[in-house]
């Protein structure tokens, strides 16, 4: 646990000390839960974008990317639910004046018994040792049975109440387990209310005529109120896809773990329409489609798995995450949603015009059913910034840190290092920058010795560093040092550009796929 | 006249029908002044962006490009002036209750007064004929002479007040002109008074800590607050840059003309840090080097033009515009600012941080100068658009609306095409395809006629159309089409990728700038 924590501070260090993730607005103390993505980090946001964006649109003769805006007619959020149901539960410390998530302050209570049932497990394998039996354990154990039985009781009554909107009982539920303020110790609760999540702003400058919007909380409804525009002007058949990256904006109230859970952040989309009918077929092959994306990443099967929705959201009728193994445990990086026609019919109902498709196999006119895909790119940023950033001992005893980023994502694809500025160095230095620069995002320095400027190279992910020195000069070759083996060879200037495209092309990764 | 707004009408119209441009939520009859890009305009729209960052990030060795949030501390806001002067002076008309930019309705009653002049110099132009001396006519005609005197007093005195905010006088001119709500006739007006433009939301839950924010009007102040942080973990000396594309948003009184000013918008903005005394010099470089970057689009060199501002912002020591010829005449593309050490030195002194380098060379601290570059990447978008948007007569006689967009910008590079799926067409123009698909964004259609087929084609400006045809099984050979001479030429498969990759590479107008 201790350790996790460890690799968690480590991991957000590095993304400052690296130009990869500042604290928005930083020299105003920051602004709780928004970042700013610093050089290093906005080349791999954009590059883990070009992958999606790739995967999906460019690979698929059957789906097309869209851009919409953020802002939207407001009648769209009240279509989609977000006004009346995309609420979180609030409750207010009287004394502290401090505002929690009433759900939270029930899942911490709860961790807590997990903590102790935990502590009894670890107890009983080191007394135990090698001839420890954890199954038989925790099946027996009358402690660690308790334990789970309180958790589960607490939680199934929490959901229930949730579900019925008593939140009164949410209330006599903290009450009961006299939960306090962790900060002050105060049980001075009130009431628990709904809380809406979305951001609001107003449109227009006349008292009259201004016009209540929201910043948008998901970017899939961009998508459906243009189905139909896309759908004639691409003149796709079903089964079709849009597919969308973007900004959104959810007005958390306890958001934290770094960029996992943001106020501002960024959605890759895409809503696959079909036939009624046929909606679970293509629910099931997504999933399997855009789990075999990630693993292409090459960040380890085991750092993946399936969640299963058991309680469906109103508009699905299957609902399943793909979970990354980050710092702090297995968490939800994608969903994939089988939404039916929810979304469709609720457009058509609050606007009035059909958003149909006419099928000539089946000869008939129907709302399409839609599955969704959904990654949070901030998520998937951290995922692949914690998980590639490593310590490692080398076989001299001394230490690196090297952020092993899959090539085709680097910031930087190679480094240019003239030995010395004099002796013409820097000059020939530079003109192999300005050969390269065309097709790859390089870095110049010429500062420092070259060791140094190497595990500067590591901690940004740069997968091959170039000397130039004397010898280069004469016999137009160079030292290419590779990011992962550390191995240096000579290798002629010519052949660079195609070494550096092999290693580092978007097909490395998309043929897996 | 009458032919520029047919012009631009066809311009929108024709971005709607293929998929470019689509009015924001149009379902619910829109959004005023937000627009959605469709599965053509997202593509041109990510490959402008490509261009521009390319260009200032990748080619440059001393500019790195950043992603800083919408989001920001309000007293961001407060140290760069928006919340005390980023005003429009609105008036009411208190019959019609509609409201005005008061600056817009004096500037629109000059216009009328311009169309008079122009009336004038055409109808002398016409009774003259060859004879026509333009410059001798405009110089000493008492008519021509008379207007254009009263416009620049009603203009000049416009000005002073707006600038003393003597907004009673401005109120005084319109009523003085007997200026009208333009749809109704009142001249029943209220006082002018300053409306700030940014969008204003809450940040957070509780009643008691609750922030006001603004949505970002510039995206320009999130490389500022963010210059030393990026400064000291690049590593850069001065000077050198810091690129950003990101939206922003202008709460306007009156957008108009369609993507050119837009309520959501975004902006591609590079600053440059320099050491002070040094700006102008680089001004001048930036100049150039921004306007070549422009011509290197191809659009024709006589379409852009410098607008030199001779009134400055506050922050500015020298400042101009790239004008473009757009379907309503010469307007704003792009602006450099020379913005001082205004900004740095604003936010120094509202967040009590240092925002300083230290020159080795001079041997002190100061704050840099800075000098700008702002692209609107939606008016490029429109500048592209409307200015590749041609229809043609061609030689048989016949019509065709081709979009002659550059070859590296267009949103497809090629559209697979088999004269017909059956006898194994279909199977080996999928073949094709898929060998294609890692390089290029494709269309594969194999609905229609070969030639409405290519029609739609050159209506999203696709460099290349490939048929495959019943001789394309024996020889491996297809048809090649260029969208812009039309010319069909017979080329091996094996050689589709090479010519696809010369035409369109970044590289063709990347080496022009």
């Amino acid at each position: 646990m201790a350790k996790q924590e460890d690799v968690f501070k480590k991991v957000i260090s590095h993304a400052k000390e690296y130009g990869f993730i500042f604290p928005s607005s930083e020299i105003y103390d920051g602004l709780s839960a928004v970042y700013d993505y610093g050089q290093n980090g906005a080349e791999l946001k954009n590059n883990i974008k070009q992958y999606w964006w790739k995967a999906m649109v460019q690979l698929n003769e059957n789906i097309v990317g869209i851009d919409s805006a953020i802002l939207m007619h407001p009648t769209t959020w009240k279509a989609s639910g977000h006004v009346d149901a995309f609420n979180d539960p609030l409750i207010d410390n009287k004394d502290s004046k401090k505002r929690f998530r009433a759900d939270t302050l029930i899942e911490d209570y709860c961790a807590k018994i997990e903590d102790k049932e935990k502590k009894e497990i670890e107890k009983a394998a080191k007394r135990f040792g090698d001839a420890f039996d954890k199954d038989q354990f925790v099946a027996t154990n009358p402690k660690v049975l308790e334990y789970r039985a309180r958790r589960e009781a607490i939680l199934s009554r929490m959901a229930k109440s949730l579900e019925n909107e008593d939140l009164a009982d949410v209330k006599a539920l903290i009450e009961e387990l006299e939960i306090a303020d962790p900060d002050t110790g105060s049980k001075n609760w009130t009431d628990v209310r709904q809380f809406n999540l979305m951001f609001g702003t107003k449109l227009g400058a006349s008292a009259d005529s201004a016009m209540d919007l929201y910043l948008r909380p998901e970017t899939a409804q961009g998508i459906f109120v243009n189905f139909l525009n896309v759908q004639k002007t691409s003149r796709h058949k079903l089964p079709f896809g849009i597919a969308q990256i973007g900004k959104a904006f959810r007005n958390e109230i306890v958001a934290r773990q770094f960029i996992f859970r943001m106020r501002e952040f960024e959605q890759m989309e895409m809503q696959f329409f079909v036939a009624p009918g046929t909606e679970l077929e293509f629910y099931e092959k997504w999933k399997q489609t855009r789990l075999k994306w990630h693993l292409a990443l090459g960040l380890g099967d085991e750092n993946y798995r399936f969640h299963d929705h058991e309680k469906l959201a109103h508009y699905a009728n299957a609902a399943a995450d793909i979970e990354f193994n980050f710092p702090f445990g297995f968490k939800e990086l994608e969903g994939i949603h089988s939404r039916t026609d929810f979304d469709l019919k609720a457009h058509e109902k609050f606007s009035g015009r059909k958003l149909q498709f006419f099928d000539p196999e089946r000869n008939e006119n129907y709302v399409p059913y839609v599955v969704e895909t959904s990654v949070g790119l901030d998520r998937l940023f951290l995922a692949l910034f914690s998980h590639c950033l490593k310590d490692e001992v080398l076989e001299d005893g001394s230490e690196r840190t090297v952020l092993s980023l899959p090539p085709a994502l680097a910031p930087v694809k190679a480094a240019i290092l003239p030995l010395m500025k004099k002796d013409g160095l820097g000059e020939y230095a530079e003109k192999i920058f300005n050969d390269l620069k065309y097709d790859f995002n390089l870095i110049y320095e010429e500062k420092d010795s070259i060791g140094k400027r190497y595990r500067r190279q590591d901690a940004i992910g740069t997968p091959y560093c170039i000397t130039i020195d004397h010898d280069s000069l004469n016999d137009h070759t160079v030292t290419l040092r590779d990011r992962d083996t550390m191995v240096q060879e000579r290798v002629p200037v010519s052949e660079l550009r195609r070494i550096i495209d092999e290693k580092t092309n978007f097909r490395n990764i998309l043929s897996k796929i």
